[in-house]
């Protein structure tokens, strides 16, 4: 279990004299989303005694940005090799309007940079960190407060993975090696939101040429045997790399 | 024309002093991009005996991004009223290596938020600002060496631009109010800098319910008369707003 190693000897000094270890203004929070069982959750840590928050930290004088991401992940949440990807900076300079900590370094203004991903959850374990009292997967639908606007940084996270959607592929490590139509189209509804047409989106996903289409077919249901389907591993990491073809 | 007013004495109190208006270790730079008679370009600055670069520069104390981004963007090239959007920050350490100004604030690190647009540019006249020798469009496929990592800066924006053609509608301001298919695919391949399918485009442009199909025809040519079409400005705005509906 990763814990966070504080490079201070107290949590004071670690407020007043941040600045020597990381750079001033700058903060990088992640917004994990997990899919499992046709639920799309989102990881979020309590702070002892204090409101629920995405994880998030601060930028070491030397990291890159992504660096910072994955370190911050790993040391808040135990979460390694997850995919995070850049999406937005929030610099509204009353985001932590009336709720900053105090201290010289810490209880300045931050504009923090986010970064998301979506794991299948039954597959990580999240471990609180020494700052936080739990960490743990909440249904998007049904999320607690949260402090400063961790809410609209979640929000635009989501909205983000939704129009990901139109130009990249998902599903590879979220769903079995083998699956069905209807379980590819339930994870898309799942991270959309709402119902989509059987037939239009059969269509579209068979016109994007990622899907390899298996002799064997699902069996044990109670009704036709429905097909099963893999993903082309190299068509789909070029679409990642890539982008899906451009509609038009 | 609007010059940039440097609130300090010299361009040595800036270099050491910047950081009593600006925050540290922040900056905006802008990718504007210019489409004018098929041709897609982009706007660049030339600083005084130095190289070619994107117009940027630094977020005051209480300013939001946003608000830095569009005041940035005026003093340096004289632009007002453009959307701007941001798109990604980019924070290599290295990004500025070997390559620093002197000074105490600004000889730092710096992470550097970038926001792009797209106008159509003859109507937009840009002026280069006190630091500047020159500020002028460049087509994008011949853009000169530019400082720092500002070319894989635009590079970014441009895939961003290309991208962003799959959720949200483009064209209008870009185009007369009224304009022909071919017009529109036209705007459509100089963005995407590859030429599309005439039909495959046609029906896709119809399936967004975006375009009103006018009584009229344009006249004049060779050919038979094309429809003209003008955008359904409700809905474009709708769009804008909400993302074109997902393509499944």
């Amino acid at each position: 279990m990763a814990k966070r190693e504080l490079p201070f000897q107290s949590r004071q000094e670690f407020h007043e004299e941040g600045h020597r270890v990381f750079l001033p203004h700058l903060s990088v929070d992640c917004v994990i989303f997990g899919f499992h069982n046709d639920a799309l959750k989102v990881l979020l840590l309590k702070w002892k005694q204090g409101p629920w928050c995405l994880p998030g930290g601060f930028i070491k004088h030397r990291e890159s940005i992504d660096q910072s991401a994955n370190r911050i992940l790993k040391e808040r949440t135990g979460l390694d090799s997850i995919f995070l990807e850049q999406f937005y900076a929030f610099g509204d300079p009353a985001r932590e309007k009336g709720k900053r900590v105090k201290g010289a370094w810490i209880g300045k203004r931050f504009i923090t940079i986010g970064y998301y991903a979506l794991v299948e959850y039954s597959q990580v374990f999240p471990q609180p960190d020494l700052l936080s009292s739990e960490c743990r997967w909440w249904d998007v639908d049904e999320v607690p407060e949260l402090i400063y606007d961790h809410k609209e940084i979640m929000n635009k996270a989501l909205y983000t993975l939704r129009l990901s959607l139109n130009d990249h592929p998902v599903g590879y490590n979220l769903l079995p090696e083998k699956f069905t139509m209807p379980q590819l189209q339930k994870l898309y509804e799942t991270i959309l939101g709402e119902p989509l047409d059987r037939r239009n989106f059969q269509k579209q996903m068979l016109s994007l040429n990622l899907l390899i289409r298996l002799k064997e077919r699902k069996t044990g249901g109670a009704h036709k045997a429905p097909f099963l389907y893999k993903f082309d591993k190299k068509r789909y990491s070029s679409a990642l790399q890539t982008g899906l073809r451009i509609s038009f």
